[in-house]
């Protein structure tokens, strides 16, 4: 260090080690939360999150704000994360909203939800088309505060003993999948069925079950779905940008000191931004590995494509007529969708198109 | 110190002084910081970003970590940014890279460099492929420390006054432009010059100049250019996705207790979604309005584009041979960008053309 600042900074420590603790004592007290993932530990880029962003806060804050992070179950089972902050049995969770729409369909929205927004659309959504503040109108219901906290990306459609070469082929398909999708694509014949991650496999080797999906090249490899249903269809119209968010207590937030909220802010800003990060890093190289490893990458056909987006907006209208709050978030959010993809075709799009077409030549 | 804050910090000394004070002291100490940027007050988008960075620290510690934003030459010109934390006059800025490619070539990568990542993918390389480590081994010869702190988002090609229809129509061109791609759209017979923004206007209206490139549409409509050069050229292959930085003088960096370099890295990351954010939302409706003002889309022939990448790659292949640095980081990258984009083009690229193809149709 220069003598000159050395000198400067000498001088601020001295002053300030006689001033200004008890302002710093309340404003920098030692907390303890924990926070509960609906993730196991093995998906280190979801549950890896809760990591991530746990340690932000730590470091920001010397050590005093420490949250503990817990795997899927460990004290809190992965879908009643939600209920557990709401009822303060604890403070905050890091979850996918999209598991609690059995309370209401809204909840998928800021998470992810049939031909919805891609990851980039959905922060800026969030962050600058006032996004996370009407969440938060809504999360109020339920005595939390959510912010964003990552994304998956668009996701994969899953694994499928067969191809689907057409509509009919999804007459009767038994597929592993949740919630919203799973309405849509029960109008179109298929038999959705919500199982845990750990049971898809042997219901796909013993025939139980004819497809399943799961999220994306890196997160489905560990579950060796490939070497049971090798027909790996794209893309996941459901999940365009699926969102994760972490939620807190209402009370706990609002008892919180000023700059806890704003180390909570930035810490899940960060966690958003790194977790999408971490995805587009992995994704490629694992899916160079399941390709090598006999999963047929196929895409949906277009008919069946269109008939999925014309049953989702089947229900989109049905949920609506009945949900004035889910109509409200998503007339908001299709309306920005629209905008922003008209703007997107222009310059990202037609880059990456070129990229694409040129990437062979390297 | 003023009296009245010494009074103040005095009276609050004592009552704490029982408590934890000296490690307090050391851990949160008042700091006060300049940071000038590149960009003038008007770019709500970058300069907005400064903004919301020492907003964000500010807040975070209780307002004891301040940090002053001056724009573009209020204390430091805009393209001496980095001298200045180089050689410790200002403690950090917020800039474009590759504005300093005069020094060395290998500031362009983790900014912009012609048909390189776009913003997700650089994302990715930096946060998850060891992108910011790796710049900072060559930050480090400049005495700083580097973040990501923001994203354009793939910018536009700018504003012509005859559309390029074919490879000819590039020879003799006079074009505002800088850097990187002016070497390589030189190697076509374009002559790129570098105007300042507030000049563009009048050169393109008297015609000294025949097209000029900026950023994006809600950035472009404040330069007024489509009344003078209406057609509007896409997508700027020399910006798939320019990510802006937050610099830090190595050995403030090096004094600053851990709880404040954590702070500043969750800023900049949070700044960092912030800015893509805004400019994803904003873009769309700024492009309507440049339509509706007669402002004409019209995409790069792909001829052009070809020829582009020809002699892009030509321009990588020069600087590498003599620029070991510049090879290191670049043959990194270019590794990486061709594993995205094939993965790119299965989930999210055949989403984003379903989206796009189906829009129309709401």
């Amino acid at each position: 260090m220069k003598r000159r600042e050395f000198l400067k900074t000498a001088g601020v420590g001295l002053a300030a080690s006689t001033v200004a603790a008890p302002a710093i004592a309340q404003s920098m007290p030692e907390i303890k939360w924990r926070m509960p993932t609906s993730f196991p530990k093995s998906l280190d880029t979801l549950h890896g999150g809760a990591e991530t962003l746990a340690k932000a806060v730590r470091e920001a804050t010397d050590n005093k704000f420490q949250i503990q992070v817990f795997a899927a179950g460990e004290i809190v089972p992965p879908f009643q994360v939600v209920d557990a902050v709401q009822n303060n049995t604890v403070e905050c969770c890091f979850t996918a909203a999209y598991y609690f729409i059995g309370k209401d369909m809204t909840f998928a929205l800021p998470c992810s939800a049939p031909f919805s927004l891609n990851s980039r659309m959905q922060n800026a959504w969030q962050y600058n088309h006032g996004g996370i503040a009407l969440m938060n109108e809504f999360f109020k219901k339920y005595n939390m505060i959510g912010f964003p906290a990552g994304n998956t990306g668009c996701q994969m459609g899953g694994w499928f003993r067969k191809p689907i070469r057409e509509l009919a082929d999804l007459k009767g398909l038994k597929f592993r999948m949740g919630g919203f999708a799973g309405r849509v694509l029960g109008k179109l014949g298929v038999v959705a069925q919500q199982i845990p991650g750990g049971e898809i496999y042997s219901a796909l080797e013993k025939g139980t079950m004819d497809g399943a999906e799961w999220v994306g090249p890196y997160d489905d490899e560990k579950l060796g779905l490939y070497k049971v249903a090798r027909f790996y269809h794209y893309p996941g119209w459901w999940e365009g940008g699926t969102q994760v968010h972490f939620f807190v207590n209402l009370e706990r937030w609002n008892a919180l000191p000023a700059a806890y909220k704003a180390v909570l802010q930035s810490a899940a800003a960060h966690t958003n931004v790194w977790v999408q990060a971490k995805y587009d890093a992995e994704n490629p190289v694992a899916l160079k590995r399941l390709v090598a490893a006999g999963a047929v990458l196929t895409p949906f056909p277009q008919t069946v494509m269109e008939a999925c987006l014309k049953a989702a907006n089947e229900v989109y209208a049905e949920e609506s007529a009945k949900n004035p709050e889910f109509k409200k978030v998503w007339d908001n959010m299709v309306a920005f969708r629209n905008d922003l993809y008209q703007w997107w075709q222009v310059a990202e799009y037609s880059y990456d198109s070129f990229m694409i077409r040129t990437r062979p030549r390297g």
